[in-house]
């Protein structure tokens, strides 16, 4: 599969872990976490060529950009090195920021080593970091040169982790395909199969919209703006990123539903798939509506104040609506 | 005048300070330093929407840079937000990596206020921040939406940073143009002649090399190889970015000559040229060539070790040679 940007392509290559790192350039650093070089020591390479960083999201912070810049530096890397992410999005989106910025830009390549980073953040060159105020205020676009999906790095992911990346999965479905809803309803899809697919349903977004300004991009945004919140206002705990999305998707077609935009009965069909797969659709903490709103107005999605939300209008479907009234958010999570 | 690039296009507008100020955006964030703010403040209103940085070197640092974000994430700027830096090309560097990145980019006018920065860092979109192992080395290709060059902010500026301007003023004749070269040395040039043929040509490389990978921009580096490991090998300190330059230039002009590049004599013209603009053209710290060379490895121009340099052919006319024999630099050091 190519992705097309505007100043040129990559391929997404399906292959094995080993076949990917054995196809890496000599001339590269392998950026990767504890957890990731642990389980796969077998694979990858731990000498002066890999950087490994302690795991969480507190990792994609300045303060670790500095860190792996700075290490890049002492290490002689050139302009004609290529950075190499081996983890999840953590990993991804600091090593990318990273290859983003040294020297004004180097290669990188992309291994994503969860199902969420492979359907998600691995496709389309979202790169950045954390500031204390919000979730990826510092970044660039800057693609990929490959990225690479190796299935088999799934099977020694953990039931919770997996689900988290279905979250993402599953809003594929809901904003842009109904007949992969019912496949993935009805079990029919092999992860292979959901694998690809929501790779293609990502890259035609990314391709169609690479710096999120035309509107298109932005609808991959469903349950992202009140999942993005009830992140913020838990310190990124509690909730791992999917989890907060599939509480946020529920509430954002409850907001549909009211607003006259989600056709009624599509937040029910949602709520019981999400539900299947183990995952959260609701919270208490949604009524504390002040706090929320506060966090959604710093997103990058809203501008002047103004609420921005990518709604669904039926299963397979959605809209973006960059202004909707304060007073309906604060209604509908408080009546949550 | 209108830049070219490949995202768009950006004016360069010749104006006064009090009408650059004045055409800004409501929904804008100045960035500047306390000697510009100080300099300057019947025209830059310092209220909620200015960042004063103390001034110098020691600024364009990943920790500014953290501090200016994190304070444009706490005033809740927004994508459409425009980052505004006027000051010399610590501000606009600084600022502009912060554009760059601050929500993944946002619009970012460069007012800037040196001969230096007005000829030099203002145009042709590089930004970024030094890092304790080297300058420049995190930043990135990120065109400003306008450059406004003010003469008048001139009047202000001491006459060694006049001169530290003029270095690279210097530079643009003796590598692209020996009319200008004569018309500089005959004293026919006036300052408002001066900048706009700078940026004249400077545009023209960047146009056809934005982000130097062509060999044409590179070229733009003559003095700047000596020179940068100058500056790092004395931490920054005792010479300016053009004095450093300035020695570089003649330097590298000797290496030329030694390697049959550059026409003999040409040095001579070079040094008396400089000299007379009361710009350093030796030091004896030269001689100490094995920490120049080290310098030398870990700038951006250089690439596995191998030492690349921008040499004139003759008055006028320069060339990119990229593996320059560390022999010849280091018995060309040593000689002077």
């Amino acid at each position: 599969m190519i992705v097309r940007h505007s100043l040129g392509e990559y391929p997404i290559e399906f292959c094995d872990l080993e076949m990917a790192v054995g196809g890496l350039p000599e001339d590269r650093v392998i950026v990767t976490d504890e957890n990731v070089s642990t389980a796969w020591k077998r694979l990858i390479p731990v000498d002066e060529r890999t950087i490994v960083l302690p795991p969480g999201e507190t990792t994609k912070s300045l303060t670790w950009y500095a860190e792996v810049v700075r290490e890049l530096a002492r290490r002689r890397c050139s302009r004609k090195t290529t950075l190499v992410a081996i983890g999840g999005g953590v990993i991804g989106d600091l090593a990318g920021f990273c290859a983003a910025s040294y020297m004004r830009g180097i290669k990188y390549v992309q291994i994503p080593t969860t199902l969420l980073a492979q359907v998600d953040s691995s496709v389309g060159g979202k790169v950045g970091v954390d500031l204390p105020e919000g979730k990826n205020l510092v970044g660039a676009f800057w693609p990929p040169t490959k990225v690479a999906i190796c299935a088999e790095v799934l099977v020694t992911l953990p039931p919770r982790q997996f689900a988290n990346g279905m979250a993402e999965v599953w809003k594929y479905g809901f904003i842009l395909d109904a007949d992969f809803v019912n496949r993935l309803s009805r079990k029919e899809a092999s992860i292979s199969e959901v694998l690809r697919h929501c790779i293609e349903l990502k890259a035609a977004v990314v391709e169609a919209d690479e710096f999120e300004r035309l509107g298109i991009r932005a609808k991959l945004n469903f349950g992202h703006t009140i999942g993005h919140a009830i992140e913020k206002v838990l310190g990124y705990e509690e909730f791992l990123h999917g989890e907060a999305i599939s509480i946020g998707m529920v509430a954002e077609a409850i907001l549909g539903e009211r607003l006259g935009v989600t056709a009624p009965g599509t937040t029910e069909i949602l709520r019981d798939e999400l539900e299947s797969q183990g995952l959260p659709v609701e919270w208490s903490g949604l009524r504390d509506a002040d706090g929320l709103i506060a966090a959604m107005k710093l997103d990058k999605k809203a501008s002047s104040g103004r609420l921005a939300f990518s709604l669904l209008t039926r299963v397979g479907e959605c809209k973006l609506i960059e202004d909707v009234p304060e007073s309906d958010v604060r209604s509908v999570l408080s009546s949550l």
